[in-house]
């Protein structure tokens, strides 16, 4: 197989939150040409090429698609697009041939993810489901250290993720739910890192924002999931937490503890008559994981640039 | 009703773990003069009584009770005794005429816990039952600050009880599981926290160490609780962790977040190749609760020298 | 030598500041049996006898200081009184017979002071003058592991004192200036980590405060201290801290750090949207070295009961 | 003065240490279009242009720097060459009508740097000298907070700055010795957050390491200043720290003290029987002033396409 020449041509689909967290990415990297944005407000798009005076990459609306399908030069496709539109992007990309980074979901069912993975695998392509906190650097310590034995037996795996700010409700009612949205992160750390799904789940919850409870929807929740060597998972989410964006995880075993604790822009800290205040932590999962992205989009670009096909649908199931 | 004035006579009640812990409390205040020690193996507190030079207490077995409800100049009785004898020296004590600080529990049912403060309020006399934690500043400030609101409407609260060292194995068979005997502290303390009892409780477990499991009692546990406000209630419990005795509290509110962590021994940490050590948490109950025993003790002898009997059953009940 | 046996029998001179600390631990300990407590302020101390209910401890002006000296029971004495009375009082009780516990300083000369130690070693007698820093367990475990080579070769050992809250004018006039009432325990600390003195000292200062100013004294100071090995050592003051009671040291070596922080009453933090804020340092030296206060007497009660004179002198020097 | 349009068309002399770090960012800055790479190694230089797929960047050898200043494409240049080179390379390129930024120190004397200032002012010309702690988000909020009075009255500015690992003896022969290449930071931050240069400045140091000692140099460093408003700032420089780059800076007053802490990779933490370790500080300046060389860059693009000459002078002295 040929080595991997010169930058990776990549078409990045949609410009929404994360879209733009990737974008950001891609024209930061050296081993990236970003060459066409697909979006459906064009303008909004063509505006951003401007203000970061991308002389060449070309702005389409989605139902262009087809350009870019057929531009041959194009190594990859990112896709940032609403949830819905993932799988038939995914499989029109694998068709002409592109690799592909995905922001989760892949698919809307167990079937329809796995037929996604096997038509990849068949046709050499990378299919990489985008989990982000498995790229943040005290995620990977938590889980190369339990993974190491460094807690021993583990007993016990706790996450705790509650959201800041209170994303729009116009956002919370086409998340999708916050099981959907928001605990499916949780649930892939925890089951990364015990290596297992759990047998028995259990959850309980509340509405407390009555415009969320308006949707059928729920604000905080708690999960238990029992594993079959006896472990226990438990997962505490929130939509809204009023300190900042609280991202923790700790894995107790027979042995210790493993920890990570939130992170903050600096670690200054200031001291009153009132006792010591420490700088806020981040405000948002894009400061908090702004090198989880980065890391994320590394590994995609050495998936794709290293042409391992072998190893992609194992990388993407089991990193 | 006349003032009280002098010393407390008290007679203890147990020379055990906890009987040892508040021994130490009523020798050093200048509040109490400690007449009896009611233990079964009197040699074991003849030679405490000794070795700490105590002329005017006077150690009894068990069997001589009477000798210690006869004597008028004894005002109160503390009961750390095994818990199946708690509920009968709380009724003898108070048909004397004695004040009752009682370790957990008062009675083995509701109902016989329920006659026991009738009793002691029909007395006018005290009746505390002894939850530590309630008197450790820490968890105090959380309590005082929850219901001051400074984290706004409670949605979570969340406790994590982690013994240190294992206990004997003699003791865990007498113990009672570890809902008896571990998780009444984090009920009591996060139910006190509420100013409400839950509505729904689940919980999961697992013995990892093979003794216990042989005890048909586990060793690992996660409860959710449910509360009618919407608040859900997570209790964390284990019968070992091995960097220490794990003692920590969080309320999560709307408007945000108050936490007790866990204590050192002093505050000094190391720094080398491998990054900072810190020093290790305490190793045990005794170390971590130390200050809630005293301040335990001190608010018992203010009940009982501030004879205020109308308040009592509401302090035991509701402080 | 025939064994100690019983409670040492203890008379406290001064119930100051200092005394009142000492005072307290005296009547908590079961070796202790205080005597008597020679004040100037005799309604004072007689009040603080009867809120104690004290019945065996009699109080004294002093100049009735001949009662004490000439109770043959009295085994030590403990003295907080104003520093120029300090070795007077000590050359007495050791003539007399008595066990000395003296708050710094001895003497007013290097001259007086080593003539009382050689004076308490001729007569079999422990001297101790108290600084209680070295009785502080994090100053204590930085010591050991800094003289266990945790750090390797010593290249800098610094420490800071804040005082709070700024003591009264009163107090600060009669005090000796900060040098002599502050930097003392902070020389102390670095020598004895360094187990030498210093070649060159050099010091700045300024008084912010212009009360201090008035009274020709100054209120913020900065030493800088050479030692033969090469190592410095630097000291920090100031006589008012709003935040608290501060007080830090580090010793950094070749091969690592150690470093002691400041101590608080609990663990506890609240999360709002400014941060988070930690539970205040300790407010005061009483607090922050309440359990050195209670060490340092219980070693002076050990070398007491212990009856080893030959050790004496060096203990107090070079502990 | 017409807007400034399109991207900074920058030359980068040199790229040794800090040369390679504002490579980095310079290429990952959609504002940049790095044009020319001045550098002695050529080969080495090419290497790296190559490595990073640059097609539109040329190297050159130092010996045809008049390429570049007739290069009327260049709007600025980034100055990391070896310090005596500065001079000639600010005043050649001011003259040719570039824009500079440039490693400390801009000349060898006062008068040669201030008349490099003015020749800048006299052209129109940004000339940045970047001291890179100035635009550490944790300095700079300690510089924000004492200057807005949250310290109050400033009485003592603290930094420690002890360097990992240790540069190699090669490095150190050339590095001017450890108050002009290492000190400098500090009396920056010291002087920037005062407003004020010191009156009085004493120093004392060692040389632990022989290496450095058969330099003349030293590799530990204690400096006091003091300040007309009675203010003391103190230093402490170390040429190695085994535990990672270790850099913290302190203000104290009479409100209050604001501190910045060291920063960490990730903010994961063990727990075993030895207690809690903590993820290890940054290894060295790169990983640590990551941000702060950023935003420094940022700061520099920001004036250079601001095109406000007036300011230039007054931001690079009193930013």
């Amino acid at each position: 197989m040929s080595q991997f020449i010169g930058r990776v041509n990549v078409a990045l689909f949609g410009l929404g939150r994360a879209g733009l967290i990737h974008f950001e990415n891609l024209i930061a990297s050296y081993r990236v040409a970003l060459k066409w944005i697909i979006e459906e407000d064009v303008e909004k798009a063509n505006n951003v090429v401007q203000k970061y005076m991308l002389n060449d990459t070309r702005v389409i609306h989605g139902n262009e698609i087809n350009l870019v399908l057929q531009d041959n030069s194009i190594d990859a496709v990112i896709i940032c697009t609403p949830t819905w539109t993932h799988e038939s992007i995914i499989r029109a990309s694998i068709k002409a041939g592109k690799h592909v980074f995905c922001e989760k979901p892949i698919g809307k069912s167990i079937a329809s993810t796995q037929s996604c993975y096997e038509e990849a695998q068949k046709n050499n392509k990378v299919l990489l489901c985008a989990f982000n906190r498995r790229f943040d650097p005290g995620v990977r310590q938590v889980q190369q250290k339990s993974r190491n034995g460094v807690v021993g037996q583990i007993q016990h795996i706790k996450t705790i993720s509650r959201d800041a700010p209170l994303p729009p409700l116009s956002f919370l009612k086409l998340s999708g739910g916050i099981f959907h949205d928001c605990a499916v992160h949780d649930i892939d750390v925890i089951c990364w890192i015990m290596g297992d799904t759990p047998t028995t789940v259990y959850t309980q919850g509340h509405a407390f924002n009555p415009d969320i409870a308006d949707m059928d929807d729920i604000d905080t929740v708690a999960i238990t999931m029992k594993f079959a060597s006896g472990a226990i998972g438990t997962i505490d989410l929130s939509r809204f937490a009023a300190y900042g964006y609280d991202q923790r995880l700790e894995v107790f075993g027979n042995k210790g503890m493993v920890q990570n604790h939130n992170s903050k822009f600096c670690d200054m800290s200031s001291h009153g008559t009132g006792g010591e205040s420490l700088h806020p932590i981040l405000p948002s999962f894009k400061e908090r994981y702004a090198q989880a992205y980065q890391q994320e989009l590394e590994h995609f670009l050495d998936t794709v640039t290293a042409l391992l096909p072998s190893e992609l649908t194992d990388r993407a199931v089991s990193i």
